[in-house]
């Protein structure tokens, strides 16, 4: 049950976008245990001025860069980790073909019973 | 002081957000100890490709369900949590009519000095 | 490499959002030992249906209040932390104007190893 949170500058095309989307969860889907049709993913698109990204530090930054935040349990190692920032990078480099140092990800960890889809309460806790 | 994020899908009137809101709120100060207009919440709402939810891993979720994440101090038990889950599903099935497998709730902690309102510095340090 | 979202009320002109992301910066410049150009900030602007921030519990907020939510590593003491709240509402009272009291942050601390920039994995691990 990660949360996923993307944040890109508006233009891209939706195509873009939903590839995005399905190339994170793909990658979640490998690295990170995630069950099958586990999707809680939004974008949300920023217009130049509400959207300031590191062009320069070293990295050659374009304006496709998306930041990418995502909230999951506190289970994963680090190795685990290193695999979700290098698959999806993978993933996303095929398509919408996004350039490694335009995906940009950081993890938020939380307890097993900060949850709830509804139906019952804390369901991993 | 919890900040509350609540993401639906485009489209819910103004009423139903409102209610969401409210909602939340009242659950919050009944199971988690918010003091009275203790109110950080947003609303981020999303055209249907940037909002990718799951529609059915033994769950029949319908384009009605808000995902609502909460940042709050590291003070609540786990029965205040499953609390404030099965009282905000209530809330929400009353006004404006969620459905349970459509009101999705992750909660996110933080140490108590990591906020501020302005006025002092680190209120609750 | 914080993470910045900035959550204000739609209206706040051009100038006024661009003073806001530039004095968080240069304020966690100056106290959370942020390199230089680290800049991962977006600004999600609110209708006010969207958007409902406490307006009287003791404090006097006005429609001009912004929600900034800061993601960091859990490097930083107290100190600097109570530092940045007091250095980002100087210099937002500053530029664009802003009264302390409308100046609401929140932080949220993760793992040193929860970063990738793509370039290569867990930078920070």
């Amino acid at each position: 049950m990660p949360v996923v949170r993307v944040s890109p500058r508006k233009g891209k095309p939706v195509g873009d976008r939903r590839a995005i989307l399905e190339g994170i969860y793909v990658a979640m889907r490998q690295t990170f245990d995630v069950p099958e049709y586990d999707q809680f993913m939004t974008i949300s698109e920023h217009e130049p001025e509400n959207f300031s990204v590191d062009p320069i530090s070293g990295i050659a930054r374009t304006d496709a860069v998306v930041l990418i935040q995502i909230t999951a349990n506190t289970t994963r190692s680090v190795a685990q980790k290193q695999a979700l920032y290098r698959r999806t990078a993978d993933r996303l480099a095929e398509d919408p073909g996004l350039m490694p140092h335009d995906v940009f990800i950081n993890l938020v960890e939380v307890a097993k019973e900060n949850w709830s889809f509804g139906e019952d309460v804390a369901q991993y806790a």
